[in-house]
């Protein structure tokens, strides 16, 4: 038996918002410990991997391991019948091909149950290495999402810079070029609104911008989100949940003989 | 001559909003008592009937009983110059094919007149018996309209079904099945967010899904709504505007060998 | 060298939303006196003519008279870029063919370079002599905009009749037939709320109702806008922007028999 309950449903809303633009289908992973997915987008590009820690939920059992897919098209559909103040609590019984959700309203006078079929789905786990980045960029959530907006207007790529002072982020299209530069600054009362810069080397790395936009669509998960960036390795865009958990995007370099040039 | 004035021209804005999208074109039923009008929808499934009391406008004359046919859309257009907070008059002289709607803003420094021509329109009037109805829920506009919008999502028909705990809405779909719960509560301190029943006898019925999302545009009518059912019956979902009138909308269930089996 | 920079870049982004439906491509004037704009909209009917003076800049800079062609659209995507509290430095060397636009947070935490290519646009100056107006109607500049565009839902031409009482719009289509009439009112306590009329002499003409509707979504850069009527004369209408400048649209009347005839 697998069963969970939130008090704030509407977390699982916000993670299906984020998700379901770069992936349909795939796998939740059910442990002892929580809940987890790993998924790469439709085109093979991108690698999404959501984490929730078991002990963060009201309620959480979870007698064996196990692997639960599901659309995750259908899955946003059915959460539509969530109130944003909603209790959710998920039930997957072990001899059942099915999943069950429910949603309580608070005051306790509504009360929807939803029932999804499972979905067999091929899915290859890959080992994601914990990698030590050159740099480390956290900012705002909602300053990275405006500022990939308005860049994918004017071009297709984007190109990331990271130096001691802060993070650059540049396109160019026939529209023009665009550089936009955020710098390290910790005045604000609030954390959550503080740029700031971890840096190991500096390094300029290019990436298709589409990607970029789509992780934006986790924005409402986390006022502070992250960019790890190293030469060698795909870039790390995350949103961590507090005690919760994270969900990471992965997107690896674009690699030309320009920025060949351009990095030497 | 017929001349009706309203304070909250605003009014007739959103009884037009919830009826535009039902029918196109109707007979509206001018007499001393009131203006009304009962019209099928296009495809012949669903009544509206619309009863505004003449004591319950600013000024109301009407000399003769008269029925004038209005292209609803068109009207839809019209009251677009009306300002929110505009009171509106409606005239029509008894020996003129058109219609002159008046609509000033409160500072008076505002004046809008508009002229439509009437259509004739070919109507039967049904006579609505005034029955009892087995079950009588009452609940927040706004929670039904969102269930049924949810539901809309997962599925085609809606299953309505009334104990004396509450009432159940259910649809299922290829994206699975979904219950929502509505339980009596008259804990709130406002009236108007209370779900009540009042039950004769426990009743289920089936109904086209899309029907009660049309009918849910007249949400910003009233608070509260009411959902009336009987077994041989048409349900009856209204919306009743106080003193003024109500706007009341029929369906008829739909009836097939599945659920005759359910309701033995 | 043109330098020119705004603490309200905003302003910048609300201009090029009131011309880039009129206008595509379009040269600006720089000299040492201002910033102005002069073009025809693509179907050679409507004018619009633009005017920022230098001394209401933050820092102002043009050692030559110089034109620089620009592409309203291309330049609309990369105000995208400034956020709406952003300063808006705009600069050209005058041996390039190129504009470089720079926005800065107010916290001095985010800078964004822009360099858009020029253009070389064919265009020439039509000489608009400062005339003399048979009535020049103020009015707020939201109830204009809502006014054609409530009547753009009911004719394609708006009649504009001035009397010393007040301004009257009326169309007429399919739909009927609709008068808007504002009066001259000056009881509001903000004088941009006001209505007021300026009469040498009444007048009515007649104007294709969608370049009105085109002409008001510059609404948002002022609260109050003025329609200025002559009988032989294109109307002009415009937005008024403080000591910063103005935005002014002219648009021949129609002229018919019919209407000759209601003018007589």
């Amino acid at each position: 038996m697998f069963e969970a309950k939130l008090i704030q449903g509407n977390l699982i809303k916000k993670i299906m918002e984020g998700l379901k633009d770069l992936v349909t289908e795939a796998n939740f992973d059910l442990s002892p410990g929580g809940v987890s997915l790993q998924a790469m987008d439709s085109s093979h590009v991108a690698l999404v991997a959501l984490m929730l820690r078991g002990d963060a939920f009201e309620n959480y059992r979870c007698d064996r391991p196990r692997s639960i897919g599901m659309n995750l098209v259908n899955l946003s559909k059915v959460l539509k019948c969530a109130g944003n103040d909603d209790t959710m609590t998920l039930k997957a019984d072990d001899t059942q091909n099915n999943i069950t959700l429910v949603f309580e309203s608070q005051a306790e006078d509504k009360y929807a149950e939803v029932q999804m079929e499972l979905m067999d789905i091929d899915s290859e786990h890959l080992g994601i290495p914990d990698n030590t980045y050159d740099a480390i960029v956290k900012m705002p959530s909602a300053q990275f999402s405006q500022i990939v907006k308005d860049l994918s207007s004017i071009g297709d790529t984007v190109t990331v810079s990271v130096t001691k002072d802060g993070i650059t982020f540049s396109t160019s299209g026939d529209v023009g070029t665009a550089h936009i530069t955020c710098k390290q600054n910790t005045s604000m009362e609030k954390e959550a609104d503080h740029t700031t810069v971890n840096l190991e080397h500096p390094v300029t790395l290019t990436f298709a911008l589409r990607y970029f936009v789509t992780f934006a669509k986790s924005t409402s998960l986390s006022h502070q989100m992250s960019i790890s960036l190293s030469k060698e390795l795909p870039v790390m865009v995350e949103y961590a949940m507090g005690d919760m958990g994270h969900i990471r995007f992965y997107l690896a370099p674009k690699i030309d003989d320009e920025e060949s040039m351009d990095d030497s």
